[in-house]
C-alpha cells in the first residue's frame, strides 16, 4: 500500500471557504484552487446558488476570452455561534456566512454549577443573544463550543481542572445538541483561539504561528500552513502542563511544577492575595484583571508578580518555539485584554535573545486585536469551514473539524 | 487574494515518490494518488521508462476492463548518498531508487579540522564508497549531507557549537558540491533522522511522531501527516537548546540550563571524568558509549550519571509531546546505539505518568533499528524525494526538500 494520501474528493464547505476566502473568484478559479475538474466545480456551485449560499455578482474584464462570472456569498444566509465556555466566563459571538462578526455576549463562567445547568443556561443566553441579532434560527448552521482542557473524541473534556471536574466525560456536545436543537462541534479553546486569530487576525500572513492562549489556565493553539495541528487526538499546545520547575509545586494534572501551577492566572492571584493584595474574589478572570490593572498602576507587588509569571510563560514559549520554528505568538485569551502588554515585553525579549533560530530570522511576539473573544471566534469559524454542516442534515451528528483553515 | 494553497503540477519526483511508495501500482493508481490527470502522468510515465527510472513489469487481473499494467521502479538506474557530518563522526550510505541502503562507511568526525580539508575528505570517502559498491558515478542523483544546528537558507550552519565553530556561514553545500560534481542538499541531521526513520522503520505508520536525536548535541525531528515538519526556517525540534534548569549552566548558544549542556553526551561524558571514570578520550561518541557500557555492567556512577541525563531528556520530550501530540517518540543517533535501553524505560514512565493526553491515547517510545546510521539515511532519502534532482541539471544548483516524505 502506498503512504501517500490520496485526494479527498472536493465537497461544498471547501467551495465555500474557497470563495471565502477569495477576492473576485470565478469557478475556473475554484478549479485551480481545489485542484477539481470543471464539472464538480459547477454542480456544487449551482447547488449553493440554488439554496441561497452562493450568488453571481458581475463579470471579471476580459482578458481574451469569455469574461469570467465572479461568485459571492450570501453573507446573510447562513450563521455560525461560537461558544467559549470557561470557569470564569463564557462568551459568545455570532458569525454569518461571510465571517462577520455580528453579535457578542460575555456571561458568567461555568463556576462550580452543574454541566447540565450549564449547558441548559449556555442553550437559552445562545438563544437570546440570536434573538437580539435578528437572525432566523433556521439559518443557523451549528455551534462551536471551546473548552479548556484534553478532549475526547468529538465529545468533551477528558482530563478537566479541579474547578470543573464535573465535566470530566461530561458528553458537552451531544447536551448542547440536544438543549439547542443545532449541530454541535467541540475544540480545545487555545486550538479554537489559533483558529479565530488566523480567520480575523494577522497571523493569516503567516506560515507557521502560535497563539498564547490564558483564560483561567495556560494552552496554546498551532496553525501551520493554513492548517490547525490537531496531532493524533486534538490535544496540542498544551504548554500550561509543560515543566518550568522541576522542584515546583504539585499540578492538579498529576505533573510537577507545570506553568499553568506556577505561573497561570489562579497561581498569580493566589500568590497577590497572600502578599496582601485586594482582588474582588468573583472570578480568577476578574481577579487577575485587577492585579493586572494594579500593576499598571506601578503597585510593585502587582508588578514582581506579572513579571514573574511572565517570565515563566516566556520559558516555555521559548522551548514551543525551537519544537515549531514559527515565525509570530499571538498573545490573546481573556487574561491578556488587561495584562498583554507587561507579558508582551518580557516574551518578546526572551526570544530575542534565547531562540535557536533567532540569526534565521525574528519571531514577532503581538497582541490579539480580539484577546476576549479570539476563543469564540474560533469556535464559529470551525462551523463555517466544517464541511458536514453544509450537507442536509439527518440524524443530529456530532461534527467533526477537518483542520482546514481559511480567513475572511 | 484567496489564502488556499493552490495545488502544485505534479513532477517526476512525486511520480517516482508514487512509484516507490505502491505496491503494483498502475497509471490509473498514479492518477488518483496525485490527483493530477491521465495526460500528464502518461507524459511523465514515458519519459521516465525512457530515461531507464521506470519499468512495465506486468497486467494487475483483469476487474472487468482492460488489465491495467504495472509499473516499478528500476532499482540500479539512479542512486542517493546521505553524509551524516558530526564533530565526533561522519556516517555515509548509498541508496539506489528503491531506497534500498546498498553501502555504508562509518569515519572519523571533523573534530577540529578545518571545514575545507574535512570537505575534501568527504568528497573522497563518498567516492571511495561509491567505488566499492560497484556504482557509476553517472548514476548518482546527488548528496544529503545533514549536520547539527540551525541552518541558514540552503547553505550551511549558521549558529554552531563551539567544536564546530569554523563551520558557522560556511558555504558546505557549494564546497561539497565543487569537490565532487554532485547536486547537494543540507539537513538538520535531526530532522533527516526523523526522514530517516520513516523512510526505513516503523515509523511510517504515525500521523504525527518525532525522532530524538542524539549524536554529539541534542535535536528531535517532526514529521505530520508524512511531511516533515520545517516551520519557517528548517530550525525546527531543537529541544537540544529548550530550559530544562533556569538556575543551570549556560549554554554555547547564549541560553542558559538547556538541555544539551545539561544532560547531552558531552556534559554526561564530562561529569564521568569528573567522577574519576576512564574513557577513551578520542571523540564523544566512543566516551558516551564508554561511559553506557560501564552502566550496563552496573557502575553506580555510570548508571546514576545516565539516569539523571535520561530524566531530563524525558522532561523535554513531554514538553515536545504536550505541545504537538505526537503517538510515537523514535529514540535515535548515535548516542543511543549503546545507551537507548537506558533512557527508554525513563522516558516512557514520564510520559505515561505526566502526559497532558494520556487518558486520550498512548505515546510509544520505541529505539531505532538505524540509530547509528538515521540521519544519513534521512540524507539519501530527501535526494531520492527531491523534485529537483529529477531534471536535467543545467546549472549547478543547491537543491531544496519539499518536505514531503514516503518510504520504501
Amino acid at each position: 500500500m502506498s503512504q501517500l494520501i490520496p485526494a479527498v474528493p472536493v465537497g461544498r464547505g471547501q467551495v465555500i471557504d474557497a470563495i471565502r476566502g477569495g477576492n473576485q473568484t470565478s469557478r475556473v478559479d475554484l478549479v485551480k484552487l481545489l485542484a477539481s475538474n470543471p464539472a464538480t466545480i459547477s454542480t456544487i456551485v449551482r447547488e449553493l446558488i440554488v439554496d441561497g449560499l452562493v450568488a453571481e455578482t458581475g463579470r471579471a474584464p476580459s482578458t481574451g476570452g469569455k469574461p469570467r462570472v465572479l461568485l459571492s456569498l450570501v453573507p446573510e444566509s447562513r450563521y455560525a455561534v461560537g461558544v467559549s465556555l470557561d470557569q470564569s466566563g463564557i462568551s459568545y459571538v455570532v458569525a454569518n456566512l461571510d465571517g462577520a462578526i455580528i453579535g457578542r455576549l460575555r456571561r458568567p463562567g461555568a463556576g462550580d454549577a452543574r454541566p447540565a445547568d450549564v449547558v441548559e443556561r449556555i442553550g437559552m443566553e445562545l438563544m437570546s443573544l440570536v434573538h437580539r441579532v435578528g437572525v432566523d434560527p433556521g439559518k443557523l448552521l451549528g455551534v462551536g463550543v471551546v473548552s479548556p482542557g484534553p478532549i475526547t473524541g468529538a465529545q468533551g473534556m477528558a482530563l478537566t481542572p479541579p474547578a470543573m471536574q464535573a465535566w470530566r466525560d461530561y458528553p458537552l456536545a451531544d447536551a448542547l445538541q440536544d438543549a439547542t436543537g443545532l449541530r454541535v462541534l467541540v475544540e480545545n479553546d487555545a486550538s479554537a483561539a489559533a483558529v479565530g486569530e488566523y480567520w480575523a487576525g494577522p497571523a493569516a500572513a503567516s506560515r507557521c504561528f502560535a497563539a498564547l492562549y490564558m483564560g483561567t489556565g495556560i494552552g496554546s493553539g498551532l496553525v501551520i500552513d493554513g492548517r490547525l495541528h490537531r496531532g493524533v487526538s486534538g490535544n496540542t499546545g498544551e504548554i500550561g502542563h509543560n515543566c518550568v520547575d522541576l522542584s515546583g509545586p504539585p499540578c492538579w494534572c498529576g505533573a510537577q511544577g507545570c506553568l499553568e501551577v506556577v505561573a497561570g492566572p489562579r497561581a498569580v492571584v493566589a500568590a497577590a492575595v497572600a502578599r496582601g493584595l485586594t482582588v474582588p474574589g468573583v472570578s480568577v478572570f476578574d481577579d487577575f484583571a485587577a492585579v493586572a490593572r494594579l500593576a499598571m498602576k506601578g503597585d510593585p507587588v502587582a508588578s514582581e508578580l506579572l513579571a514573574q509569571s511572565a517570565s515563566s510563560v516566556a520559558v516555555a514559549i521559548q522551548s514551543l518555539c525551537n519544537i515549531m520554528d514559527p515565525d509570530l505568538i499571538v498573545l490573546t485569551g481573556p487574561a491578556f485584554t488587561t495584562a498583554g502588554s507587561i507579558y508582551l515585553p518580557i516574551i518578546q525579549e526572551r526570544l530575542d535573545t534565547t531562540c535557536m533560530a533567532r540569526d534565521c530570522h525574528h519571531i514577532e511576539v503581538s497582541l490579539s486585536l480580539n484577546a476576549a473573544e479570539a476563543a469564540s471566534i474560533g469556535g464559529a469559524a470551525l462551523v463555517l469551514q466544517s464541511e458536514l454542516v453544509f450537507r442536509p442534515a439527518s440524524t443530529p451528528e456530532v461534527v467533526p473539524s477537518n483542520g482546514a483553515l481559511n480567513r475572511v
